[in-house]
Order: structure tokens, then sequence, then C-alpha cells
């Protein structure tokens, strides 16, 4: 069978997903789904290569992954069987033939992600969509702590204790915190990011907002490399994978 | 125990529930976690007398239940602490004391549904909130035959087959279908409802502007009193109980 290179964007609910990744022990997880989707679309198995891991419960609104598919088949065709085939929380947004050589993760030059609290009253329908506080967090003390993560670091503070990883330095593009009604967003791009980074960064802008950590001690905390000195990791469900950069435009307008 | 009559209004999100009403073999339903958080939360148990029962799936935005509870305990510590104790797709919004005789359900005037529908692109963040058509309906055409439906009428077609109520007359205060960008919400407003009535009516809705039913054939399916003349029932999930009346102001000015 001729096959060609597709970079395809999804969209999905991570809340009744296991993460993005395949597992052994085989609970539902993003990557297993559509990979059953592609099998039962085209009678045929196709691996697909994701851009990045997404925790259990974390949601992403552009998720883009490769894989190659029988090349007969045009891309509104992909598009619209894929979606008939996935389940309702998972959606495919787009679906273009790419070089043969395109890899959603190696080729990547980085990510945004976006971090949802609300302040509102208890508000059902926001169970599995944004983290709940029970004051409003100030947003420019926030945005102070904020400026000193940006640029390259080591994060080895801002990574879940049990990482194993060597090179724990990475650039952060850009933060930004803003507000609407009861609502707080914060977006953060970079390159690359640790295990559980943006939660803990979220977790510890909280932790400034609350005065429990000043924002000067910022950059006492990057220094020390001490996963402890850092904020809680926030829940997964308020984090959402926004965007995915492949090319230094992308970065430059949308992670900068 | 000293203990005064209540009427406390909550919201959920009912995707995760059995529906509203306790049952025998034990799935998880409204009723049953909320009883449970009050028995969690004041040490006794309390049965709540719900307003309506809602189906699996079904969402509510304001659904009152009546309640004895602790006379001492005030109104916003009930509020608080049930919000505490309930999972985060069930929230408490108000709790105020009632007469001794209120009952949420016999002294109900009446209730208005929305139905939720859209027709964007497939989004995975709203499988669980409204029905996804492929075709936007023409509202027009929708509210020429929803206006034959308002008014006292015999809504046995409109019922779920397996009714077995001797009186199917009911009426409808209200239907209004709007539209806003690629959402549409159909509004239902009436004395009471049939089982399934509301996702009957929109499913007939919906198949007069595809064509399948004429405006006009609506006042023949009353009267003939054939469910099988009726359009689908629409899916559990676009539907959002909006509000109960207690008053006839309220009935005039939100269910008219």
């Amino acid at each position: 069978m001729q096959t060609k290179n597709m970079k395809i964007t999804m969209a999905y609910d991570g809340t009744n997903y296991h993460g993005y990744q395949k597992q052994k022990n085989n609970p539902i997880t993003i990557q297993q789904t559509v990979e059953q989707a592609i099998e039962k679309v085209f009678k045929h198995p196709f691996e697909i290569n994701g851009c990045s891991r997404t925790d259990a419960g974390v949601h992403a609104r552009e998720y883009v992954f490769s894989c190659r598919l029988p090349k007969s088949v045009p891309e509104q065709g992909i598009i619209r069987s894929l979606n008939d085939s996935l389940p309702p929380d998972i959606a495919i947004i787009s679906a273009e033939q790419a070089d043969d050589d395109f890899h959603a993760r190696f080729n990547s030059l980085g990510k945004q992600y976006e971090y949802l609290i609300y302040t509102s009253p208890k508000d059902p329908f926001l169970a599995t969509r944004a983290l709940r506080l029970w004051k409003c967090p100030d947003i420019n003390i926030m945005q102070r702590a904020a400026d000193i993560l940006i640029g390259e670091h080591d994060f080895k503070s801002f990574c879940s204790a049990d990482c194993t990883l060597e090179n724990t330095v990475r650039t952060i593009y850009n933060i930004s915190v803003s507000q609407e009604n009861n609502f707080i967003s914060i977006k953060v791009a970079g390159n690359g990011f640790l295990y559980n980074m943006v939660r803990i960064i979220v977790g510890t802008l909280i932790a400034v907002s609350e005065g429990k950590i000043s924002a000067e001690d910022i950059k006492n905390i990057l220094d020390k490399k001490d996963r402890t000195l850092a904020g809680m990791t926030v829940p997964a469900h308020g984090l959402y994978l926004n965007k995915v950069f492949y090319s230094e435009k992308e970065v430059e307008t949308i992670g900068k």
C-alpha cells in the first residue's frame, strides 16, 4: 500500500483518558483510541507519533501527531472518517500531507500550554475544566513572579521529584497571566517542558499570590534545584495544550 | 433535634449519574449523592424531595429540592458545608428556609427546560453538553412548528411509548427557538412534562426543519395520540433543567 506522511491536529477532552501515551496494562489512552480508530477506518494498523505526552485529565485544543496513512485517501476524507470513528471527546481538526521526514515531536520548536482557574461560586460544569480557588489571585503579583521564569533556566525545582532527566535546562518563551471576569488564564510557552513543569509553575505562582512565596524567591528556587521549594502541583484538569510550534514564526507570534 | 423545612437549589452536570432518582440496584444518582452528603455533614440521614426526575445524562442549572435540616445551622453554613462534601459536578446554589408545608414537587407551577444543539465542527468539549448536527436547522421553521405545541394539549404522541399515565394532557407555556453563532437553543416551559416529552418535542422540531415532517403536521400528530408519528427522542446530554417555577410571577416572566 502506498502511504503518505501526515501532520494531523486534534483536540480532546482528557477527562476520561489515562493520558496521551499508550500503556502496557491497557487503560484507555488518547493514543490507543486514535490508533484504534485509524485501524478501523483504514483496515490496517498505523502507529501515530504524538508531539508530547499529556497526563491523565489534561486537555488539548491543538495536539499534533504524525503518521503514515494510505496515499489514496484525501485529507477531507481522513478528517471526516476519523471523526466518525473517534468518540465524541476526541476531534480531528485538520490533516495535511507533510514532508516525508516530518515527526510531530522531533520537529516541534515548542508548545504553549494554558492553565485555567476560576473563582466564581462552585460551577458543576467546570468540574473537569478549571481549578476552583476560593480567593481570586492577584494577577499582577503572579505576572511579576512569572517574568522571572522567562528565559533559559535549569528548571529542576519545577519538575516532579522523581524526574531522572540529566538535562533539566529549558527555555520559557513567555508566561502571560490574564483575567476575564472570574476566570484567570496562565499561558506558558516554551521550547520544552519537564514532567509536571507547567503545573508546578502555576502552583508556585498561586503560592506567590497567596504570600507564601515572594516573587523575589523565584530566582532562589531556580538556583537551589530543589523541588520542595516550589509550589504545589496543581490538578491536571485545569491544563490545556493550546498549540505546538513548528516554525520560528509561530514561536515569534504566539509563543512570545 | 429541631429541624426547619428548606428550599434548596442546586446545579449539576448529569454526565456521570444515572439520573436524579434513587434506585434500588444502587447505581450512582444525584439524589443518593446529595443524601449521602447531607448525612455526612449533619451526622443524620434526611430524605430530600426533588422537584422532578431527570434522566441519565441530563443536566440542571437550577434544580430545587425540599428537605428538613437541623434548625441550628444557618443557610450559608448549609451551602458551604454541602458544597464541600458534594463532588465537583454537583453544586448547591442557594438554600432558604421555606414554609413548613413547602414541597419542591407538589408546589411547583412548572419548569423551563433548555435543549442545546451545535453545528460547528466536532468539539470534544461539547461531547456531553450539546447535540451535534451536521446541518444547521432553520430556526424560523422550528419556531413555527413549536408555536402549534404551545397551550393545553394531550401530549400522548410526545411521550415515551411505554408511558402508562392516564392523563397525558399538559400545558406548554412557551417554546422559544434561538440561535447564537453555531449554537441553537430550544427553551420549553410548561406546567408539567411527560417522560421524554422535551426530547421528543426537540426531535420533532428537528424533523420539521429537515423537511421530514411539515409544520402543519404537528396538529395532526397531537390529535392522533401516536408516539410513532412524532420525531426521534434526541439524546439526553443536550438537555438542561433551567428553572422551576413556584410563583405565577415566575411563570409570567420566565415561562412565557
